[in-house]
């Protein structure tokens, strides 16, 4: 088999079968494969696309290019979510201690991640000595003991994924819905969870900008998880704002300390209870979203998903006074309100802009090596819909540097829309695709 | 400027302008483009087409990315011809004494190649002695004082191509017009010449199989031609069937020979005569075909091309006593008939199974590295139309290796088909682009 035909035959709008995937993840991730053909093979995939099957068999291919994680030795069911991102995104960090209180184990994997703010596993930095940095073996412990672990993602899982994204990443392959579907699916298959809810979203701070894009992701990606044997959800919310109020690590971690306290943004709740019940559903626990919503109401208003917060936090290593006193959290040494130059009601927020304002603040990574300044970030005080007055506070702005603060401060209120008349709030849950 | 950009651009359906085509292509000849990189833009190429001035950008910016060769020192109007090549093509053998000897100035870059038979330099070296490593001085002088010089392929010249076809040719982006054009005419233009006739094959042993595909590439090669300034012809001619009878590089040297001594194959006089006239004409000695043709055949008549090539041969440091004495060019140890197998009219010859029983013969070259037999090779008694009895000799097989003769006969009969009623013969010349 040579990569030449392969190629060619794609180029001519063929159906590359299940060997031929094979031998061209493989021969990629070993090395014997240029760059130079894979790059020219996955251009000829933007254009020529890849049907179901194929897009099966390069996931699946991916998936078993390195190292796999079993998780049989974890009882119950395991059920893993997934999100494609987005600004003031940390659900995570509030989802998860529910849905392990309610009893569903979750047994996680968590990247850094480039971005405007840090991932998970940053974020979670907010508490001293917390370290992802955790054997298999203490994982599946954890899990097993008190419901709930996460692990910084191993170079070792699904390597294939991890050196083709960075050639389609300076190649202009990205945005094709099959590569897509089967980078984010390769990863989460090897993670080894039984089951998987994915967290699609969709606006001017998602990747997918239109509605049905987000659907046609989400369609692809269940598609996949339930073609490889794994019961799938999707969950697609709205990211044409950000999600919540608070934007930045430690603030982030702040927000998700005062959902568990049940006083999270409406946004932010609807969606942890919309992905929290299909987990359960997913795992065994309830039989409908009704049932399910019961449970998660109930770790809530018990406070036994803010101490299984707390647990998890010990439990690797951190410091969890944090989580039951959030002003302990890394805090800025400049704190200001950023006042509106407009008067109206918001009827629009570029959501990118807001995540560049963070990045701005030193709260995201431009490049790999770049130190992320958890303290920083921002609050908004208002969102789509919302009327404020000219010279009101808008958002509270958290910063360590003068400059930055006074850069940030202008982009951000350029990021702001405003209307004479009143403005309709959308719904935030753009639909859900089950198995 | 960034490459990723230029990707993108043209991914999705954009037009590169010149600064940016500057930009890639000496991005890319000093290395500070990877591969990887410019295999993607040329698979986004393949889909998206280039347009006129976007072709005729890549074309000039490949001719700078070297050197050029100023031929300006060259009395006259330089005339450049160049053929896309097919099976039993020996044309430039006969066709530049021709225009030399009537007082056209022949300044001529040939390659070696790779394919069924050697290109025109190994077919050259059938002279004892004969060189084109010769330095631009001799060349130049040489053109002045006999009017004409072929000089090997310099590195030099549009090493842009040079990289860019190697890639294409791995990647399977070989095959747009845009690209084919722009490869060869960057290196015509780099050449210096101030017009250029174009011999376009089309047929089953021709790059382009189809007869509207030979068309286009003409058309987009003159056009660029044109556009950088240099008149440029292109005639369109058959390669359904092996040109004239002879395929090996001795054989091929030997009917150009008898060509010049007014003993062609009819095609193949077809062919010079036609390439001819066009060149005389751009170099301003004829005004049409009529008068161009009557010159070219006054050179053959009166001996002055024969002559003109014993010159060219000796200039070069050849032994020239073959040019007057085909026996002595080299010659195989075994020379035998293969019979017919059928009977009825050759409907149909597969030219490119004919240069693969010359490359088994030892004819060509199958990597860069391989040595040419130059006594080896086949000289065919019909061509399509004939009527063949079975047993009759159909061709004579020229080797040094009783397997490979064996293996090459089986191939050779395979190739060719017959038809119980007579067989239409189809015109040779299939059309002429004029400037």
């Amino acid at each position: 088999m040579r990569m030449y035909d392969l190629i060619m035959k794609k180029r001519n709008g063929g159906v590359l079968n299940e060997d031929e995937i094979k031998f061209m993840i493989s021969g990629y991730t070993e090395g014997s494969i240029p760059d130079y053909q894979m790059s020219a093979m996955m251009m000829a995939i933007y254009f020529q696309g890849m049907n179901e099957e194929e897009t099966l068999y390069l996931t699946r291919a991916m998936e078993y290019s390195g190292e796999t994680l079993d998780l049989s030795a974890i009882h119950g069911i395991k059920v893993d979510k997934h999100s494609t991102g987005g600004v003031g995104d940390k659900t995570s960090l509030a989802l998860t201690p529910m849905v392990a209180a309610c009893g569903i184990p979750v047994a996680k994997m968590s990247g850094r991640g480039l971005g405007h703010t840090g991932g998970t596993i940053d974020k979670l930095e907010s508490f001293p000595g917390f370290t992802t940095g955790i054997s298999t073996e203490t994982f599946i412990r954890n899990v097993n003991d008190i419901g709930i672990a996460i692990m910084g993602q191993t170079a070792d899982l699904a390597p294939a994924d991890k050196k083709l994204y960075a050639l389609r990443d300076v190649t202009a392959t990205v945005d094709n819905m099959s590569l897509i579907a089967s980078s984010i699916m390769s990863k989460k298959l090897a993670s080894g969870a039984d089951a998987i809810v994915l967290d699609v979203k969709t606006g001017s701070g998602a990747f997918m900008k239109k509605e049905e894009e987000a659907f046609a992701l989400a369609k692809e990606m269940t598609t996949l998880g339930n073609n490889a044997g794994r019961k799938t959800y999707a969950v697609i919310s709205d990211m044409d704002q950000p999600l919540g109020f608070a934007v930045g690590n430690a603030l982030e971690v702040r927000e998700a300390i005062e959902t568990l306290q049940g006083n999270g943004p409406d946004d932010f709740v609807e969606l942890c209870m919309t992905l929290g019940s299909y987990m359960l559903i997913a795992g065994g626990k309830a039989s409908d979203v009704e049932e399910a919503k019961g449970y998660l109401k109930k770790v809530i208003e018990d406070g036994s998903a803010l101490q299984k917060l707390g647990q998890f936090v010990r439990a690797q290593g951190g410091d969890d006074r944090a989580v039951f006193d959030p002003e302990l959290l890394p805090k800025a040494s400049i704190v200001e309100d950023i006042l509106s130059d407009r008067e109206g009601y918001i009827s629009h927020i570029e959501c990118d802009e807001i995540g560049v304002c963070s990045l701005i603040l030193g709260g995201g990574r431009e490049t790999k090596e770049s130190e992320i300044d958890l303290s920083v970030g921002l609050v908004l005080r208002g969102k789509v819909g919302d009327f404020v007055k000219k010279g009101e506070s808008i958002a509270v702005i958290h910063g360590n540097d003068r400059d930055k603060i006074a850069q940030a401060k202008e982009r951000f209120l350029k990021a702001y829309s405003f209307s004479k008349s009143p403005v309709e709030k959308k719904p935030f849950i753009k639909g859900v695709i089950t198995p």
